[in-house]
């Protein structure tokens, strides 16, 4: 009979949200009338409508496939060379990061990207990931045999949890020991935390020194607020941040922004949260060609060509219209709508993050994210904390026990809703 | 330093497609002239226009993000409602074979859920083959370390290669050795063969006598030409056939149509050669709950709970707008349009086989398949062949040993294509 992979049965319950979704379907199904009023804040998902350039960008796209002169198969499996060049060109060379049209790689979307980029590594890599994080990281590696079994909390064996707590404002310093893949992620999911240059530049060197690789998921670096007024560095006063102008002194967009990172770091970025993508289904992974990785024997090969052939065996990359709606969000038309969107969510998130406070509350983050980390009052745990604000006042967030061990006594609300339903959370949360 | 995946290094050259590739481009660029005559029947790649109906609904879903009230963000996981229990209906229990709408898994397409499906099983598993077959099966299984080296002829060890030969009709008979997973493609690529009920049957038997998994690959189904005037079954006339209508008498559409295949098989289902998605990107699995593999103790576990948790976590399903395109394939209208298109393909079948046989040439497969499967002449080596063909005809067609050690002597001539470039294709042939 043919074998599974066993390592499947080391998961833990549902997936998060899955999990979720079930605590809320039955909550609703005995409460018909609670259901009604239920406002949702719990998965980061996006609600507002798609920026109108990438409809018409998708409808043009789609309807090209209608005529024989202008109908396209099969596309380049690591994507459109027109969506890769302007992606390089306005990311990064526009910033003064040379990266090259062929180091963009296409793909349906940063969840997905996560699971593939293991494909490429070996399974003898000792794994360090921040606590709480996106539970993805964790899973992925759990799947593909990079860990022992569950403990009680959650946590897996083989794992370096890095935690992420108050006192180190949730952006861990390196560890003191080896490890040879780590995972960053900032702005942060779940705790809206962000890492600064000085902070960023401390990993890189520790990749440096021990010949590590940094996995860096940018994203939500849309959402990084560089109004230096909202943003002024430690130590800084407000006067002081306003005059703040060169460019260093900002929070870092991408992990490449730190000199020597195009040799130690992979970046992942997502069309999700800035172009309300998450069912049109778009990311891209930065490879640079000059990041190596080794052979058991000590040959030092560079990953470019495992990726590249990756998505060649193993791929047709995403949907041409999906491209052509994610190459319209880079016009100035589109940067604008998508701007506009962004604006609106962190506009509900200051509302989010007020009221948290108001209520005496103890939040972070939902300044340079759309996510605000809330201390859970009363000793709850997050869960109970879930069902509570489930119950008394019908809105879903998500337990931070779900992001890690560390989550425990926190949970999560998500900016990504209505003006309407933002204002509303924020006038039930204030009655907590 | 870390480590990457050493199985990548035994991959031998180029994918196939990519090969082909560069070697059309190298002799465009050394001779310009006739690059303007070049017809590539290569990859098997659509190139007629979207059904209209596909079009239509996916311009309408993408309008519907563009609205409050109709934004959609995530979807399932595993697809929507809509489009699962839509294929559930019309592809198979219409046809008497029963599978429930959560069974069915839509993805981005058949060449991903290659890569995919390995991500639940173990590499313990003695893996089997058809020789030639899209090379897809293969580099998978190597990219997830169940094979040896690469020998001098392609093949890797550790791998059952089932020989497909003109004296088995290109549809290899169970092994007298045990596996654990069987990959079989009926209407086959690169061949163009089909499987009788009978072959099929031997098939899952052997794979209940083995607890084998098969993992059928129906990418080509809707090209099975269900007239029975055009396939009489052996020993039986053309009168004969007409006079036969019982379902059974056809050629299988789905291995579930063969009794216990619920038990013991896998179907893999695409929109790129039906419905023109090359580009567009869909296809779907079916997993049935009754589908069964082992622990390394011996524990007996369904697998439809690994494949659901494989994409709760690795992914966020397929783009809405093109799931909406796909349910479209299945209004009436939708049904014709893609009936149109096959019958369109298999015109151009039928032309191309035609003049290689008045070209003296040995040609199998184009009767229900768009791909017809050619002897080289004067014993050419199927890349000579491929040279001679792009230099003398300005014609790409793909060389046999691309598909594997016993395609070598054979080569692949695709049916994708307009009528005009067909009828010339044809036209040049009978020069050869």
């Amino acid at each position: 009979m043919a074998y599974l992979n066993e390592n499947y049965l080391k998961l833990q319950a549902g997936y998060l949200f899955p999990e979720v979704a079930r605590r809320v379907r039955e909550f609703c199904e005995a409460n018909p009338e609670a259901a009604k009023r239920l406002i949702r804040c719990g998965i980061g998902d996006v609600t507002e409508p798609l920026p109108r350039a990438a409809i018409e960008a998708m409808k043009r796209a789609v309807e090209e496939l209608g005529y024989s002169e202008s109908f396209r198969g099969y596309g380049p499996e690591q994507g459109y060379e027109f969506l890769r060049s302007t992606i390089a060109q306005h990311d990064y060379r526009d910033r003064d990061i040379e990266i090259a049209d062929d180091e963009i790689f296409i793909s349906d979307g940063s969840k997905c990207d996560c699971g593939y980029i293991l494909d490429i590594l070996g399974d003898q890599n000792k794994v360090a990931v921040p606590d709480p994080v996106y539970p993805v990281y964790v899973d992925t590696n759990v799947m593909a045999g990079h860990t022992g079994p569950a403990r009680k909390d959650g946590s897996y064996e083989g794992i370096l949890y890095l935690p992420c707590t108050a006192e180190n404002n949730f952006a861990p310093e390196p560890p003191k020991e080896h490890v040879d893949l780590v995972y960053l992620c900032f702005p942060n999911n779940p705790t809206g935390a962000v890492a600064t240059r000085e902070q960023l530049k401390n990993w890189v060197d520790y990749a440096h020194r021990h010949e590590a690789l940094i996995l860096f998921d940018a994203a939500y670096e849309a959402y990084i607020n560089d109004d230096p007024h909202l943003n002024p560095l430690p130590g800084q006063g407000e006067a002081d941040a306003k005059r703040q102008v060169r460019v260093e002194s900002k929070i870092p967009h991408s992990i490449f922004e730190i000199p020597g990172a195009c040799e130690c770091a992979i970046e992942l970025r997502s069309f999700s949260k800035n172009g309300g993508f998450t069912g049109v289904r778009c990311g891209f992974t930065v490879m640079p060609k000059s990041v190596l990785a080794r052979t058991e024997n000590g040959r030092r090969l560079p990953l470019h060509p495992l990726w590249q052939r990756r998505w060649s065996t193993k791929s047709n990359s995403v949907s041409y219209p999906v491209q052509r709606g994610a190459e319209a969000l880079y016009s100035q038309e589109g940067h604008n709508q998508a701007r506009a969107l962004i604006d609106h969510y962190m506009g509900n998130a200051k509302r989010l993050r007020g009221a948290a406070a108001d209520a005496g509350l103890k939040a972070f983050g939902g300044v340079n994210a759309p996510y605000i980390w809330v201390e859970t009052p009363d000793g709850l745990t997050s869960w109970e904390m879930f069902d509570r604000m489930l119950r008394e006042l019908n809105v879903v967030i998500t337990p931070g026990a779900g992001f890690g061990a560390q989550g425990e006594g926190y949970f999560r609300i998500s900016a990504f809703n209505s003006r309407q339903n933002a204002e509303e959370v924020a006038r039930r949360l204030k009655k907590l």
